[in-house]
């Protein structure tokens, strides 16, 4: 039967009565046969209390004691259903990221993982009991507790999949896999029987917040099948997994959106080189991702600039702007916060034409000016103003028909164009 | 000026506001010229409510996995006052057990420290920083979490202050220091300037819970001078410290009592040998703390035997008893839950006489009939009907004349006898 990893988010052990029913769910596979490492998020609300007091006395807590601070709610877990495994009869014993051997650079909050030892966990495993594991943490070569971000807890259990080959990982979380796209704006959004890692990353990054976009990014890598289900219900969730040649018939496995951007638009500048490297280089230095980019040249010789920063960095971005402005000889900057972005993801796009001609026809027809328009192998984004955000939502999903399983495979038509 | 240990109580570090109050103290005993080591306790009622998570669970949790749950509150605390001293301006590092190099038995809730590696918080005062340091836990040779009992924050405190051969340690709580007896049942009562470890090992362990007794005992071994003060002011506290001469004039230090204890009479026992060895290996065995134990012989050769044990113990203490009774030729066991122990404490009584006489006096002319006696050489201990409790405590205080600034150095006479 071999070994499985479970990983369950914080509303899943949420309480006690919560963290019994995981404590089933994990005996019920350790009596299937499988030998089991579940990893344990922080009970839900744990760590922005955590977060919150630190924030009472800083508004920049050191990055050493801010780890050590937010590590404790995932080893309160980890003991707690230890405690609750044994109570039903299951032999288990907890570790902290330190004891299951999870070994992280010295990046505190965003650590990455460098290897897992594991020596403690494998010999839990062999003498028959389910290793419990405090995610979202591990333990730096100074012997500092690190964590790996928000959502961590997901890269935790998919780097322990890798590490002992585990036939499959499964991420139970409060919904039932993922979904064409937000239910909340369609309600006849389809969820997903399986989908590449590939489709997944895209559809994370882009504000899917179902799985860490690095756990997914891990779990491809290693080849580490990863299945997202509910851990309220049996259902059966979406598989993750690598592309298969039927997954191609899906042209469009999702559309996925991000509201938290903000657009800035650099306009009038001097089209002379070295204008881009200046300003991508300043926000760079400033630790500012800029997401989408676009330039053309406009009348006069003169280009126009626009780009996209997520709206916490967008105070920063902008002053950094005003700051190149009379450097550069800018004529003018613009910041627009009231936009969105969506976009279709699918690996059927690189065998499918005139994907990309149907968004921006859906869009048009519904009456939404496209702003900017990014494009990869396979996804296509579009930023538009934020009061169209559900009706394009609503549009696209009808327009490439996702509420029908496997709509392409079934019509193998292509799309017009 | 040399290093200080202070250690802060869970009341002293309740919120965010106290946390900060107790950096400016840590900040001032280092601007003051000290390199100071924190030992910290979680914040008040953090552990209770993991004990409380734990017994959702199960009555009987795990002890490994119990000392995992419970050592997280005090990481908490630690990376919290680390992050304020440096937002004060004070370079600051946490350390857990683990970090700290406190390294225990495997004696998981009651773990006892064996040894103190300490070589970064050596390395971290070299550089200038407050040593802050998770209290009441250490870690095994296994390299799994302990802990050290409640109150074991004390003893980490007094452990490390050792280690370091720190000049004083302090330890903080939300009262003044150590009072005569407890003010709330005499308003009189007067805090002490200072007390010997001896008395204070009586008075801890008699009930006047300011410490716990392990702390007390490892002070004394290591002659480690403890100052206990509150942090909600600027009084000086009481010092703890080795007996001096001039303390063998104050014949009466305090008086403690113990509300926790039950009373069984086994009456009518056969007076042959080995009868008293059966009863309290038994209890022994079943790890059963039997406290007073008085004996005498009644008429027709039977043994009356009486002692005292801890509520929570006075269940299955009885059951045993009863399990016993036939096997021993035991007439009649008889079990009494109203009864409360009161203590004079002095190490003035080695060298005056007629201190125990004064003690009984006063209680008789209370009208209150004493039911067992036990004495030390420090101490004299009556047990009495418990509705009696309060003024006993009070008679005794004024007859000892407590109230008063070193009553019998002034008075420089013996006590009547």
């Amino acid at each position: 039967m071999g070994l499985i990893v479970q990983k369950y988010g914080g509303t899943s052990v949420r309480d006690m009565e919560r963290i019994r029913q995981v404590a089933r769910r994990v005996g019920a596979a350790r009596e299937a046969g499988h030998d089991v490492i579940v990893v344990v998020s922080a009970m839900a609300g744990e760590t922005n209390k955590l977060v919150g007091w630190a924030l009472e006395l800083t508004d920049l807590p050191d990055e050493r004691e801010y780890d050590l601070l937010l590590s404790s709610g995932e080893r309160i877990t980890s003991a707690l259903l230890a405690i609750a495994l044994q109570t039903l009869g299951h032999p288990a014993q907890s570790f902290t990221g330190r004891q299951a051997g999870i070994i992280t650079d010295f990046a505190h909050g965003r650590a990455r993982i460098a290897r897992i030892t594991g020596e403690r966990i494998r010999e839990a495993l062999g003498q028959g009991k389910v290793a419990v594991v405090a995610g979202f943490q591990g333990i730096s070569e100074k012997s500092d507790v690190s964590t790996l971000g928000r959502g961590g807890s997901d890269t935790s259990a998919v780097a322990l999949a890798a590490a002992f080959q585990a036939g499959l990982c499964e991420i139970f979380t409060d919904v039932d896999g993922v979904y064409t796209t937000d239910p909340n704006i369609v309600p006849e959004a389809r969820k997903l029987d399986r989908i590449s890692y590939e489709e997944m990353l895209e559809l994370a990054s882009l504000g899917a917040k179902v799985l860490q976009t690095r756990s997914v990014e891990l779990a491809k890598k290693y080849n580490v099948p990863l299945m997202v289900r509910s851990s309220f219900n049996e259902n059966p969730g979406t598989l993750v997994t690598k592309e298969e040649s039927q997954m191609e018939d899906v042209v469009v496995a999702g559309i996925a959106y991000n509201k938290d951007e903000a657009k800035i638009s650099v306009l009038g500048i001097p089209d002379r080189p070295g204008v881009a490297k200046r300003i991508f280089r300043t926000l760079a230095d400033a630790r500012i991702l800029v997401d989408m980019i676009i330039q053309n040249i406009g009348k006069d010789g003169l280009a126009d600039l626009t780009f996209t920063v997520s709206k916490e960095d967008r105070p920063r971005a902008a002053k950094i702007m005003e700051q190149l402005k009379e450097d550069l000889g800018i004529q003018e900057i613009q910041v627009d916060e009231n936009i969105v972005k969506v976009a279709i993801v699918g690996v059927g796009m690189r065998s499918h034409t005139g994907v990309a001609a149907q968004m921006f026809e859906t869009l048009a027809d519904a009456g939404i000016n496209i702003e900017m328009i990014s494009t990869s192998e396979i996804k296509v984004s579009c930023v538009i103003d934020a009061k169209y955000f559900e009706l394009a939502v609503r549009e696209l999903h009808r327009a490439f028909q996702l509420e029908k399983e496997q709509a392409y495979h079934e019509k193998k038509t292509p799309l017009k164009s």
